[in-house]
Formats: C-alpha cells, structure tokens, sequence
C-alpha cells in the first residue's frame, strides 16, 4: 500500500507515498474543511486506518485514548468525505480536506474542536484561553447517547 | 505561564490554558496562514518553545531533528507572524494562525511543506503522490546557504 522510503531527496522531490508513522505506530493528520479552510481537527493514524481511509473516502483514524479503529461519524453521523489528503516534504504528517457530514467534528458538540484561542497575559502570569468561533451546534448527549 | 490541568470538564470548558505535551514532553503545531488558511507547516513546540512563542509573538518550535530551540525564520529570515493560536477540545494539538513573512515556510524552496497530495491507486497498489499547489518560490540553497 504504500512505498518503502527512500533517501531525503526521494522523500521530499518524489512521488512515491512513504509516510512515516512515529515510535508508537501514528502519524498525526488535520482535518481542514475544503471549502472555508477552517480546521476541524488533530487526530493520528495508524498504516492500517490510513490505508481504509484511502479505500472507503472517509476519515478513519485510530483512537490512542480508546486504543481501536474510529470511523469518523460511525456512531455520530458525522462523517468526514476526504476531498484531498496532502502530506508534507518529510511525509511525517497529513492534511485532510474533508466534507464534515452533519453538525459538526467535535465531540463537545462544535463545528470545529479548536474553539479558543490562546490570550497571553500581560505581566508574566499563566496564559489564558478566550472563546472563539461558533457556539455549540449540537447536543452531544443526544448525539453519541451519553452525557 | 500554564494552569495545572484540571477534570475533563475544566479541559474541555474552561478558559483555563493546560496544554497537554506528550510523553516526550512535545505538541503538534500547525501552522496556518492568516489570510488564505492555507496549512504551511506541521512542527513541535515544548512547553519553553510555547513560552517563547507568547513571549514574542513569532513561531519558536523545538527541532526533534536538531533537538534545539527552532526560531523559525532565525536563519532564513522566514520569520512566523503569530496572529492567532487556538487549542483544541482536550488542548493537545495547537493551531498557529500566521502572517509568514519572505517566500515560504519550507525548507525545499515552497510557500508550503504541503505540496504534494496523496492519490489512492486503483485495484489495489501502491498510493502514489502527484503535485499540488505552487511550484518553488524560492533557492534554498541560497537562504539556507547550503545545498
């Protein structure tokens, strides 16, 4: 499914897909939507998620909480349409521009999991976060049937 | 500079900024440009390269490869603007939004380290790559000032 790798210049001039997954097996991909651009979100993938999202068209990675396969959307609805998957010039990480299905990717019931943004403090003290982008677009108790 | 990290609920639903860095003490960062949302670079940050960033205001990351503070644009003068950065719903990836200043953040001469897009190969072979996005923007060679 995919090539061996290759030398520095094979990796970042070819056209053989070497990805390279890290010590515990993961390569981490982003979930962009392909029309806005707005990120979605960060999860990893394993060869063998990577190669079903390739056959089937939609985000399959692997839950490191869970330790097993999550199809995007299998129990939420939400399913993410791969658009277009680019990797970058050491094949280290995935982009994924995707159709997000239904309300939104994020389990807390958001379009997108990255809801705020960080707000350096004035003067030294610890770092803040400030609310960003849309409000909550779905009940998630109602959506993946627990609290 | 970050708050102890609470319950899952003070994580997801607090303002209160407790990145999570993995066991080799490091987060994923994307960077995004600003103005067109096109992903530039996927790099590491520490919990200091995270320091510094809010301190300054432009991407310092931490090299895996050099195992060294990584101010980006320090040597090219590729210098990343921080605009914005978000955290995510469990806050163990970060979004960079940036104003990137010269001809690009790659290394191999591109606006992008995402030029080239993954194409799943039919009845079964290898994925291969194909070309996408802009061609080289600038001589490596020349800014980095090696070959």
């Amino acid at each position: 499914m995919f090539s061996p790798r290759g030398g520095k210049a094979d990796v970042e001039e070819g056209l053989e897909f070497s990805p390279k997954f890290a010590a515990d097996g993961l390569i981490p991909a982003l979930a962009l939507d392909a029309v806005t651009r707005e990120p979605l979100m960060l999860a990893y993938m394993n060869a063998e998620s990577l190669r079903r999202t390739l056959e089937i068209g939609e985000a399959v990675y692997w839950s490191r909480s869970r330790q097993e396969f999550w199809h995007k959307g299998a129990t939420s609805g939400h399913i993410q349409r791969i658009v277009e998957i680019r990797t970058d010039c050491d094949q280290d990480a995935l982009i994924l521009l995707v159709e997000q299905l239904g309300a939104g990717a994020c389990h807390t019931g958001r379009e997108s999991c990255f809801y705020r943004k960080v707000v350096a403090a004035a003067g030294g003290g610890p770092a803040k976060l400030a609310w960003t982008g849309p409000a909550k677009s779905f009940d998630p108790a109602a959506v993946y049937g627990k609290a």
